[in-house]
C-alpha cells in the first residue's frame, strides 16, 4: 500500500502557531503512521467559536480529494460530557470533531451519512492518560491518524449514534422575493474585512439583481439601520472604485459585500451573526 | 514516475491563514494530483503589495530546487483585464502570478526566458465557473498543479507574449563613488524591524567601506534628513551594543541596517520605498 | 532507501512567516535532498527568547517519531562565538540549535547523550559564504538536512564537546510539603492566556491537593502578592464557571492556571519567569 492510498489529514483549530500545541499534535500523527500527509487548514479559528469552525469546514472540505479526513478542534467543552465524534459525510469525507455545532453547515449542505462517538477506551493516546485538556493531541488527532492509516476502520471509531442527535447551530433562511432579498451576514473574511451573506447568487439573480446594478442596500443590527447606500453589484473588486463598497459573488457562490482595497468591517463598523440582517431592494 | 519527479509547489499570498482560503486552494492542488508537494512560502505579504511580492520571490526562489513552481497571488486586480501568467526564469524556475509587477525583481536578477498567459478556457477549475474573485484557488493554484503533474506542459499554459510586455515596478539604481554610496531602503524585515538597502555589499566594499568602520549614515524621507549618525558596519548583530543601530551584510549580500536586539523601524520611525533614501559617507 | 527511512525535520524559530526567511531555509533543505519531510514546529517563538525555545522543545519533541531532527533557531548571538551544535538526546532525538540555553529543559528531562559543534568548514552552505546573519538557512537547516539525508552521520557534524559545557538557564525547583506547594509560572500559553507552573501533578497530589478542591492560591511578583484567591482545581476547563480562574493539570502533567474561556494573563496582569512565584495552601 502506497502512502497515497491513505487519506490526507487536514487540521483546523483555535490553537494558533504561537506555541507547541500544533507540533505535539502532528508529532502524534506521524508517530502513529509516518506515511500520513498532514496539512494546516487553519489554526486561527476565533477562540471557542464553533460557528466559525462549522463555516470553515463548508468553505474548504469539498475542495480536497474524496476520503480526506478533516480534523476540527474548537472545543470550549474539552474534558466535559460533550461527544467526541467522527462524521462521515454523504459526499465522501470524514470530519473528526467535538460534536458542538461544528457540523452544522456541512450536515445541511452535504448531509451526514453516519456519525460515531469516539471510544476513548480504545482510541486515546495512552501515554498521556491523565491529561484531560488536550483532546486535539490525545484524542482527535490520534483517532484521525489511526483511521487514516487503516489501524481502525470507521466502525472502529466507536458506537454509532443517530444523525439527528448531532448538535447544530440555528441557521436562518434568506427571504427571496421579486426585487427584494433579505438575509444575514453569515461570516467574515477576517483578512480583507469583507462580509459574506447567506444568500446564494442564484436566488439573488432570480430576484432580479444582475451584475452592473446599483442595489439599495440596508444593514440592520438588532433591527436598527446602521448602513444604507446604493451599492454596485459586480463580478469582482476591480469594477468598483478603490474605497467604495460593492456587492460581489463570493468564492462559495453567495452574495458578499466588500470595500474595494479596503475593509468593509472597519470602515463601516459592521460584523456578522444572526443579529446582522442585510436587506436588498432595487435602487 | 515518482512523486519526486514532479516539481514542488511553493505558495505566497496576502491571504493570511485566518480563514479557509489557503486550505481550499491547496485542496484543489491535491485533487488535481495527490502526489504534489506543497509548501507555504508566506501568506502574509502585505495586502495588495505587489512590490513586496516581487521582492519575496527574489529572496526565496533560487534556494529551492531547480524546476520548482512558485505561485504568487497578490492580486488587487483579480477579475479584471490584468494578465494571469506563468513565467519561466532563465535560472530554471517557474512563477505563476498575475502579471502586475510581481516579476520585477526576478526578471532583473535572473531574466525571464519566456512568459505565457494562462488560457482560462482550458486551465480554470470548472466547478467554480461563476466565481471571479478567487483566482488563487480557481486559476493560479489549479494551473500550477496541472503543470507540476504533467497534465499540461509549459506550452499548454496558454499563448506566449513578449517578455518586455511584463509589468514592472520602477527600480532605482544606487550611486557608488569612492567614499560615498547612496541608495534606498528597498524592503523591510517586518519581524525584526530591520531595513534592507538596494546596495550590494560588493559595491559598498569597492567604495571603501569595511567591517569595523563607523559610517556616517543619513536617512532622507522626501529629501528631508530624518536620521543622521555614525553607525558601526560589521558582519553580524553581536558586534554592536544591544539597542545600538548598526549596518550589516544581509542574507542577499546587500547592505542593511538594524538595531541590535531591537527594531530600527520602530525606534527611529523609518520605512522603505522610493522616498526613503539612505546616504553613506566616511565618518 | 525510502523517504521514510530518513528522519523528519521539525523547525522552530523566531522568524515569523511574515517574509521569506522560512521559505529560503526550507528551500535549502529540499535542495540538499528532495525526499526530506519538513514540518513547522512554530515560527513564533518570542524574539531572542532562548528560554521559550527550550521550553517548546520539551513540550513537543517526544511526541515525534524517534530519530526526528528538531531544528531550533532562536539566535541572538548569530555570527558571534556562541557554539552551533547538534545534540543527541538520550531518548533518541537530535536537536540542531545554537548552544545558548535552548537545550536546558530537554537536557534535564531526557538527558543529552552527546553533543557536537557544527564544523562550518564542512557543514555550511557555500553559495552564501559572505553572509553571517542567517545561520537558520546557511548552517542549521543545511546541516540538519545533510544529517537527515545521510550525507553525513552524527560524527560528520563536527567535533564532540563535553555535555556539561552545554549552556543552561537556571531552573528553580518547586517546594513540595504536606498541604503547601510553591513554584513559579514557568511558561505561558500565549493563545489562551494560561500560565503553566513548574509543579508536577504528581507532587501536587502528594502534597494533598485533589480535583474538586478549592486551593488557596497566591501569586507573588518579586515577593509582592499580586493575586490571592481560593481557586478550583479540576481536570478541565468545563468544570469551572466561564470567566472564573481555575487550576488544572496541563498537557505536560503539571499544574497550570487559567480563566475559563478567558485570559488569566490579561484579566489579572500576570506573567511568567523566575520572578513570578505561585504558592498553594489548603483553602
Amino acid at each position: 500500500m502506497s502512502m497515497f492510498d491513505k487519506p490526507i489529514l487536514v487540521f483546523q483549530t483555535d490553537f494558533t502557531y504561537k506555541e507547541g500545541a500544533v507540533s505535539a499534535m502532528y508529532g502524534v500523527v506521524k508517530t502513529v503512521d509516518r506515511e500520513l500527509e498532514i496539512f494546516d487548514g487553519t489554526h486561527e479559528i476565533p477562540q471557542y467559536d464553533t460557528w466559525s469552525a462549522s463555516y470553515r469546514l463548508l468553505q474548504c472540505l469539498a475542495f480536497w480529494p474524496k476520503g480526506t479526513i478533516y480534523v476540527s478542534v474548537v472545543d470550549p467543552g474539552v474534558g466535559t460530557s460533550r461527544r467526541a465524534c467522527v462524521a462521515k459525510t454523504k459526499n465522501g469525507y470524514y470530519v473528526v470533531t467535538p460534536d458542538n455545532g461544528a457540523l452544522t453547515h456541512i450536515k445541511r449542505e452535504y448531509g451526514i451519512e453516519e456519525v460515531r462517538e469516539i471510544d476513548e477506551t480504545v482510541n486515546r493516546l495512552q501515554s498521556t492518560r491523565g491529561v484531560a485538556i488536550f483532546h486535539g493531541r490525545d484524542l482527535f488527532g490520534y483517532t484521525a491518524a489511526r483511521l487514516a492509516s487503516g489501524i481502525i476502520d470507521f466502525e472502529g471509531v466507536g458506537p454509532t449514534y443517530p444523525v439527528d442527535e448531532i448538535v447544530e447551530h440555528e441557521i436562518l433562511e434568506p427571504i427571496i422575493e421579486e426585487g427584494h432579498v433579505q438575509g444575514i451576514f453569515e461570516i467574515d473574511d477576517p483578512n480583507f474585512g469583507n462580509l459574506w451573506t447567506n444568500i446564494p447568487l442564484e436566488d439573488f439573480n432570480r430576484a432580479g439583481f444582475q451584475y452592473g446594478d446599483f442595489v439599495h442596500t440596508k444593514v440592520l443590527y438588532h433591527d436598527t439601520v446602521v448602513f444604507e447606500k446604493d451599492v454596485l453589484f459586480h463580478q469582482s473588486f476591480g469594477f468598483a472604485e478603490k474605497g467604495a463598497p460593492m456587492l460581489y459573488n463570493n468564492e462559495l457562490m453567495k452574495v458578499a459585500m466588500a470595500v474595494t482595497q479596503g475593509s468593509l468591517v472597519h470602515t463601516y463598523g459592521l460584523s456578522f451573526g444572526a443579529d446582522w440582517k442585510v436587506d436588498f431592494t432595487k435602487a
